[in-house]
């Protein structure tokens, strides 16, 4: 993973560590925030989409990348190609948000819309690989996209040093999985859990399973977070993650709103899971030193409104 | 100055320095954000409180301090003298939000209600000295206060080099004076300039004309901004300010927006005024290396949602 993070360190931002007084008041423990919410593009993502498409052949670069996102990885992907003068086909659902196509056009991707289905997603990426040339990257399934998300923590651990555990958000699993690669390869003593939303419980389930249960009819506020576990992801979750922690709605606003108002920073909903499941779990982290992991911090200020109004 | 900075610090954080691509090309200038919305009880005003209270005998800090202010003045009078085990009280409008009155007691402050008119906050005050001996020190009009809130200025300097400006909100004056005052003395080829409400225009009114000019009816969501200059602070800001840019409401607005969806941060209205003033002058800053002092980050997530939502 060392090889991974000096490949993409000239395409990412090396972001802060930061620490909240109040906010170990409240938790009873030393918490060490990752701030992914000041990455380029606004998340974790550009480290997977930077490692995967640096990876490629130049020839393959040439023909571009290609992938299906109406979110952060869609940024990402085009900003890696803007960065290395490369084409960027982005498949999008019609109904996507004009925020965020004009956030993919700002960054130079070309957007490829189709209708709003699973079928037509896959049809219309086909069709536009095929047409093409460029190659797909999946915004998590892919051990490139997987080995890229775990660098946010290796800083993490370069940094903060007797990490009693490392919390992240789970909906894919790109960046969990990443996280956990990078906590048991260099800090094994370390434990590595997650937050989910209640309403979003894949990957709880799955845990309790023990094999892949997908999401049906997600319904939480953390739009990065609605997502299935994928094969490449679920293995390493299934060994390398201790504990996954269930957060109600209502604990993701109140940590989104502890996060603006007590840290100054604005962080996506999908952000804040982590530090909701560490105030939920108090008890059992008493005293610890818990390494954060904020995603992004892409929202829209007027759905935010919505809640803090 | 220096021994300002070096009493003060061990009350004090020493805030980031943050800069941002794709402002600086919105704003065709270099500009570097001295970032107090992260300093300790979230605004500048922590330095001067600081300065001001540390600067008193041991006897007359046994004694306590007083103030009257409903904002963050109140919160770092109170927080300092947690911090040296002293008592503050604090003279606030009976009216003022409960929001605020409980910042002011979570850190250990008094507070003595009076009613919202000037003449019985004066009253209220005067009674309180009277009865404890506590030392009465003023948000802004203090030497000891402009001096401490020049400090940010000096730590901004020393870890930026050759800047063509610094740029600070200006309400009371505390902030601005104690910045011409760090710029002239350790940067005399930098200029300074000042954000200011179109809707609460006394700084530039006074220097249009050349004397104190009061604010009356102040109109303006930078609740910070509303006050009038004082006899200490004006002369300073005569000497040493070039320029006062006005901006509008409006122009605020976007500037919080900006800082919230592009930088990640969050910053009090009155902070954003001078980004507005600098987005507002772009023509005449174009290639400039700009300071900008953000000068608090304590909001009512609440009164913002009515503007984004």
């Amino acid at each position: 993973m060392q090889n991974t993070h000096h490949r993409i360190q000239p395409y990412i931002h090396r972001t802060p560590v930061l620490t909240c007084q109040t906010l170990d008041q409240m938790a009873g423990a030393s918490l060490f925030f990752k701030c992914e919410n000041f990455q380029k593009m606004g998340a974790f993502k550009m480290r997977g989409a930077a490692n995967a498409i640096l990876q490629l052949s130049d020839e393959a670069q040439q023909r571009g990348v290609a992938t299906h996102s109406s979110g952060n990885f869609a940024q990402a992907i085009a900003l890696t190609a803007q960065m290395l003068g490369i084409p960027a086909f982005i498949v999008m659902p019609s109904n996507s948000p004009e925020v965020k196509k004009a956030a993919v056009r700002g960054y130079g991707g070309e957007i490829i819309e189709c209708e709003p289905t699973l079928a037509a997603r896959e049809a219309t990426l086909a069709q536009v690989v095929e047409r093409t040339g460029a190659t797909f990257i999946h915004p998590f399934n892919d051990d490139n996209v997987i080995m890229g998300q775990g660098t946010a923590a290796l800083e993490l651990l370069q940094e903060v040093e007797n990490l009693d555990m490392v919390i992240s958000p789970v909906g894919g699993g790109g960046l969990l999985a990443g996280t956990a690669l990078a906590v048991s390869h260099f800090s094994p003593k370390t434990k590595v859990w997650a937050g989910e939303p209640a309403g979003a419980d894949d990957a709880w389930q799955s845990k309790q399973a023990g094999h892949i249960i997908p999401q049906t009819n997600p319904q939480t506020i953390a739009d990065g977070l609605r997502t299935s576990l994928g094969d490449k992801t679920w293995p390493i979750i299934r060994d390398h993650v201790e504990r996954i922690v269930l957060v109600e709605e209502t604990e993701i606003f109140d940590a989104l709103r502890l996060l603006m108002e007590r840290m100054k920073i604005v962080v996506e909903p999908s952000g804040a899971v982590a530090l909701a499941a560490v105030l939920k779990e108090k008890i059992a982290l008493k005293g610890k030193r818990v390494g954060i992991i904020l995603s992004g911090g892409n929202v829209d200020l007027k759905a935010l409104a919505g809640f803090f109004g």
